[in-house]
């Protein structure tokens, strides 16, 4: 589990010193913060707290609010200094940040980070090393920004089973879904609205084809079932095929689209267990708590075997609540520097199998342009049978060009649903598949 | 702050022994939960948990599914026993359990606890118990069971400035009140209604008088404002008084009627800081996410300054969430036992003035029943323009018998708001005051 640690303590009063990795905008937030309030944080630790160096990329550009005598490019001898004590990391990226993390780790400097992609790809070997070292490794920051769901996955939940974490983790995603909801507007246009708002950014890649949901399910998955897993385990689907016919079908089934991250424990009938973590868009019933998350706020709800449906929600993203999140964890960490001790490093005991996505079981919302001939909603219904798949709704409209056919299957695996539909598509009786929408939700 | 701790660890792998005091529904949960998970504990703690002793009033009472080698009815002595290392009160009351609990800590052992009404009364000499052994206090199960509130305000936020926290943490009155809403029945068949369904005790004083809220809006603000907070400094109203016809009222406003535990931190003009808290039912806009609580859930939301809005949402109630909520804390209690260490004591340095209620500035809606008589309207708003209050909506209905008035401030003391209240009474022209309720949650 965890190495033990011999960290007695710097002892009551004696001064933590902070080196700062980035200066963008939760950098900036939290050099702010830590001067502003350097009352409030020595108070709260035990001993004073100092940013004794900020490391950035270029040291040319002009940085009107930060001693100059603290910028440096060389944040690998920084981490190394003797006066630090804990090191933030608010770079962002993966190969850079890791490499410099392991070297404050191994240096014996405690870390808080910000960065869901590193923790996602490489908390493994960051977790190790803050082992070896008996060091604190803190990333509630990675996920959801200021809402709470590292530290209640890894503190209040630990004496209970974690069976189900579903969230709206991107702000990005949610703000665009949610306008395209509320306007009927297309996702282009709704994109270039959320990028003039500065929702997303210049190169959205990352939040709108889900790559920033994932890491972040990675995470999740991870603390929730006590097992490894990285972003390269999770299934991941973006938001940049919906369209405003999606977005209305949806409003016609009393549902919502939502991208959402879903780690999931599943039980075999003969009791072995597997989880599975996965992003994708998906249409989830307008009275499910998390279809009213508007905007680009968060939430993320999880489904515990004694506690039951537990809700968080606030602002997953932005320069003060991220900065909010990285702040409590320094306090946390930069408390053991100065009593002794280190929280638990990372529960992985469990290593429960991570189910390949085919084996997932989950729900589709099919909406097929058909040939309106003899037998097409028979030949249809006969795909799905042929796959073991059963039908929960099915409506028919018909018009000059064909008919409209719009299903709902009931849970099936999403290796069976897919094939349907590659079936589906290959039959010439089926002049257009519309769309293909997973759908969740729909047992709360 | 903080004692430092010199426990330096039992060491990895070595045992935990706990005594549960008490075996009520949440002991019985615990102990069975304790049982059947007792290798997941072991894992997550890093070494095996034995339950040595269960305190219990009665001896004689039968308890099938207990070793009854464990049972005791003598607290005092199991507490001191050597093979404890941590202590479960679950007895609930104020006396006696501050005696056993005091004993624990000062036998150097950790303790848990689930009792608000305790710690809300001796908070502050348990935590010194506490920091003088150098053992953990953690209480997260006193408040909203499952819903990890406790954690996040002392560990998540400890790095932000809070400046509200407003919950709905009773399930009891939130079952009554939301039913009242739903079926327009009255108060008395929706209480008989709750206690038939388990939601109500015998005798459910403390949960509709609001006590029960209020020691936990008392835990609340203490961990909230970094200042220390006792029930006795929380005004607190129940739900006893609330009528069909407020419900009525309510939703022709657009709002619901929930019991609100309101902790608040107010800066005067010249800076000065000062906090309140506060137990009442109170209207609230239908458009606030507290209004969507529904049936025996909680809520509670914090306004922090970095973070912004965060919301948590559960079952604040019920032996299977609460003993979730206990051992969540058990396991951070167990593994600074097995790796060494302790978590931060309360952090009460700022020790704010709390605000006497008649300070605290709040906005009433009033139903009056005035005689038609000329100048009648006249007379009611120079009361008000009297006392410094002005007003925000006014509608008159008349009748036969008289007229309706109903009144929505704007905020004012609530000093103000009582004089002016009393006044009314005490004019001839009105003939009755039907209702005054305060309202909250207008500013979302």
């Amino acid at each position: 589990m965890t190495a033990a640690t011999n960290n007695p303590g710097k002892g009551e009063g004696q001064k933590v010193g902070v080196a700062i990795l980035g200066l963008g905008t939760v950098g900036t937030e939290v050099l702010r913060l830590l001067n502003e309030k350097s009352e409030d944080f020595e108070r709260r630790i035990g001993g004073p707290v100092e940013v004794v160096g900020v490391a950035v990329s270029d040291k040319s550009k002009p940085r009107p609010n930060v001693n100059p005598d603290l910028i440096t490019d060389d944040a690998f001898s920084l981490v190394q200094r003797d006066d630090v004590d804990l090191v933030i990391e608010v770079i962002g990226g993966i190969d850079y940040p890791r490499r410099v993390v392991l070297e404050a780790l191994r240096a014996g400097k405690s870390v808080v980070t910000a960065n869901k992609a590193l923790v996602a790809a490489h908390g493994a070997e960051l977790s190790d090393a803050a082992d070896s070292s008996g060091v604190d490794l803190f990333f509630e920051a990675a996920v959801a920004a200021a809402i709470p769901v590292v530290g209640p996955l890894r503190r209040s939940l630990a004496g209970d089973t974690v069976n189900k974490v579903v969230g709206i983790v991107n702000g990005t995603t949610n703000f665009i879904l949610d306008a395209m909801d509320s306007t009927g507007a297309d996702y282009q246009e709704m994109l270039a609205e959320a990028t003039r708002l500065g929702y997303a950014e210049a190169d959205p890649t990352s939040d709108v084809e889900g790559h920033d949901a994932a890491s972040k399910a990675a995470i999740l998955a991870g603390l929730a079932f006590h097992t490894r897993v990285t972003a390269a385990d999770v299934y991941c689907e973006g938001i940049s095929k919906i369209t405003a016919e999606d977005i209305a079908a949806a409003k016609s089934a009393d549902c919502t689209i939502k991208l959402l991250a879903t780690c999931e424990r599943v039980v075999d009938e003969d009791g072995s267990e597997a989880i599975s973590a996965r992003v994708y868009p998906a249409l989830i019933p307008r009275r499910h708590p998390l279809a009213t998350v508007r905007e680009s706020f968060n939430a993320v709800f999880i489904e515990a075997e004694a506690a039951g449906r537990l809700m968080f929600y606030g602002n997953g993203a932005g320069g003060n609540p991220t900065a909010s999140a990285v702040l409590g964890d320094l306090v946390a960490a930069a408390r053991n520097i100065v009593h002794g001790g280190r929280a638990p490093g990372d529960s992985t005991y469990a290593n429960l199998p991570i189910l390949d996505f085919g084996q997932v079981r989950t729900r589709y919302h099919i909406d097929l342009h058909v040939d309106d001939r003899v037998g097409v909603l028979a030949d249809v219904a006969r795909t799905f049978s042929d796959n073991g798949i059963s039908l929960r709704t099915v409506r028919q409209e018909g018009s000059d060009e064909g008919a409209r056919l719009v299903i709902v299957t009931h849970q099936a695996l999403e290796k069976e649903l897919e094939d349907t539909v590659e079936q589906l598509r290959a039959n010439d009786a089926v002049l257009a598949v519309n769309n293909v929408i997973r759908i969740e939700g729909m047992d709360v």
